[in-house]
């Protein structure tokens, strides 16, 4: 009997970071470019704002008008008008102000903004308790982006502020790597599809495949779905290479009996160059993951138990479709802190992913591991997110701060 | 001049959650229900699994017929064959085994299971060199979940593994809450529509359009975008009222000068009762905001600034689509430790909410204040995500571990 040999989950990450490269790039409405990235620099075409404003409701005046001016002493000023939102401003001389509301233009002789609570105004009389100084409330043209800048480095990606930051640009258009399309297979004869009702005594219905399909479109891909193949290997083989010609990634999911994993081993050895890069994970759980490159598409072979196939697609999956996308390296991984409610032991040398329900208490969130085999879906179900020992520990115990990845 | 009136953010999160509640409830297909809330409570129409399967590939055995065995003295039986996948499994006798995959039945008078690596087959003839407790290597019938029990409560969202549990019952439709559709209009004069490429002085691009749009959209909602209202106020009061009949949740964004504001206040207290709620959060970016209940509706002023705009529709905006869509009230906010590089200032009594970028270092995640006006959407998009200071607090110090809530 071979033995299987596994490799650490960092190697495997290093392995996906340089086997794929990102997608090609093609143009998007900014109104659908959220959550790309971006394929190409962009250069700010003009300053923004485009001209100086007020941050705030108040007057607009050359703030030496104002020099001195105090409670008791105000300053008094002209008021000649009013700044029309989305208008020019008018012209001030010396000893003249005008109305500005928050975001309007200040006339091109005023250099700050007195706030309409530090003022009075008796007909056109202003008066002014309080001295500004220049460039007081107001923000200058190109103070957030000047022409020619860099606004955006391609590899961004487009969260909704960059969106914003598109749009004051009046850039309706960007050039974007393309997502990818994610093919999946379930694999093992004793899978049915989840719609049928009833069941023979050995079957089990495929509840990885939708799971699988939703986790790969919160990812922000395109699912295609081939259905269940079944355990002849001429078949297995020829359906995966015409659905490796449509997808950009291709995912084998279920098929935990050691027949279908060599099925599926031997079929990535055979799509394409350099075929078989990971035969095994030193994780739990998820183990027996196969992980191939075919010709530059990735190729993943998920383990059969629901909770495994889950865990690795989200760490794995997750990181092949951010290579695809160019998504920038930067991994956060935001997590909520904890105490641990119960021991937890671990081998050293695996990398464990426990499975933890969160409850509040008065002195914060105890994180209650739910213990049970990966072939059950209801404890990742149960389950609010994940707690992560790392390789080289022997173990948690009860009362250990921890900190714990929400599974969402 | 009248002083705002502010509300503390977390009293703001507490009427919220009052005032509004959950849309009604309507069936969606499984491979649809990801990211909704399940609306009536679903117990297990059957066993899962519904037959002892094997957790490994090995031999199904009665583990009475292994007790004694190891290394030096096997216990021999007699191989009958092998458990096809989704196949009934063959009977076995005392004395006799047979092959099981992972995932295969057990012969009904099996009760334990040998893994491969365990034995040696010469013919029919099984050697078995470990000896194996009953119930070992078996996943049980109605072990995941029995017949009848709960397996999932309404009010739970569902995620990956619930899509899975739900696909593994063979239920293919579920109740879930209606997502809402969300109406935006932006306002004030100032405001261009962003596709408009040459702008004349004091004009503006209508940036918070786009990037709440595609904020509201990740929050999984559909979004309804009215355009720019025009500052006056029959337009904007009818505007406002024929766009709420169509939708659940109505949004002001922009309009920042006082002038608006009114507007903005005066057409909630129009819409419907009770009207205004809230006139103002003691939180920083983000003060002047306004927030409305118009017969069961929600309806929120949002500040002007891009940043303000964003940061409150993320926080309350989100408030208010969780209780639209029974989302439950647990709320973790997963965050990144990092290390604050600079001292910041803040008022207490006042939330502030520090825009940082993460940069790592030797020591971990540093945590860099992007300082600049909540007017420019760069120190945003410059931003990985946002740290807390809470109201009691007076501010942060270089070199104090923080936690940065990403912004994604």
């Amino acid at each position: 009997m071979k033995l299987m040999r596994v490799t650490a989950p960092e190697d495997v990450l290093n392995i996906i970071s340089k086997q794929f490269a990102p997608l090609e790039f093609h143009k998007v409405s900014l109104e659908k470019a959220g959550g790309y990235t971006l394929g190409k620099t962009i250069n700010a075409p003009e300053n923004v704002p485009d001209f100086n404003r007020s941050t705030v409701d108040g007057y607009a005046v050359k703030a030496s008008d104002t020099f001195g001016a105090g409670e008791g002493i105000p300053a008094i000023l002209d008021n000649i008008g009013e700044v029309l939102m989305g208008r020019v401003a008018p012209s001030i001389k010396k000893g003249q102000c005008c109305l500005v509301h928050t975001g309007g233009m200040l006339p091109e002789e005023a250099d700050a903004v007195i706030m309409i609570e530090d003022t009075e105004l008796t007909g056109t009389m202003m008066q002014c308790f309080r001295q500004v100084a220049p460039g007081e409330n107001v923000i200058h043209s190109g103070e957030d982006l000047k022409k020619g800048d860099v606004a955006l480095l391609k590899g961004r990606r487009l969260r909704s502020p960059e969106i914003g930051m598109l749009a004051s640009l009046g850039i309706s258009e960007v050039d974007v790597h393309r997502k990818p399309v994610v093919g999946f297979f379930s694999t093992g004869d004793e899978l049915v599809d989840y719609s049928k009702t009833e069941l023979r005594p050995g079957q089990i219905r495929d509840s990885n495949a939708p799971a699988l399909l939703y986790l790969a479109k919160q990812k922000g891909t395109t699912v295609k779905y081939g259905g269940i193949l079944p355990d002849q290997f001429e078949v297995f083989l020829e359906k995966s290479r015409s659905m490796l010609d449509e997808v950009d990634f291709l995912v084998f999911s279920g098929g935990s009996s050691v027949g279908t994993r060599d099925y599926t081993a031997r079929t990535i050895e055979m799509l394409g160059k350099p075929g078989l890069l990971v035969e095994g994970i030193s994780i739990q759980p998820g183990k027996p993951t196969l992980l191939g490159s075919c010709d530059g598409k990735p190729v993943l072979g998920l383990p059969g138990h629901p909770v495994s196939a889950l865990n690795i697609f989200a760490i794995f999956g997750k990181a092949i479709i951010d290579c695809l996308t160019a998504r920038e390296l930067r991994h956060f991984r935001p997590s909520v802190k904890a105490v641990l409610a119960r021991n937890i032991s671990s081998r050293s040398g695996r990398t464990d992913y426990v499975r933890v329900k969160l409850e509040e208490t008065p002195g914060g969130l105890s994180a209650i591991p739910v213990f049970g085999r990966s072939g059950m879906l209801r404890t990742l179900a149960e389950a609010d997110g994940l707690l992560v020992i790392e390789s080289a520990k022997e173990g948690l115990s009860a009362g250990d701060s921890v900190e714990v990845e929400i599974w969402d």
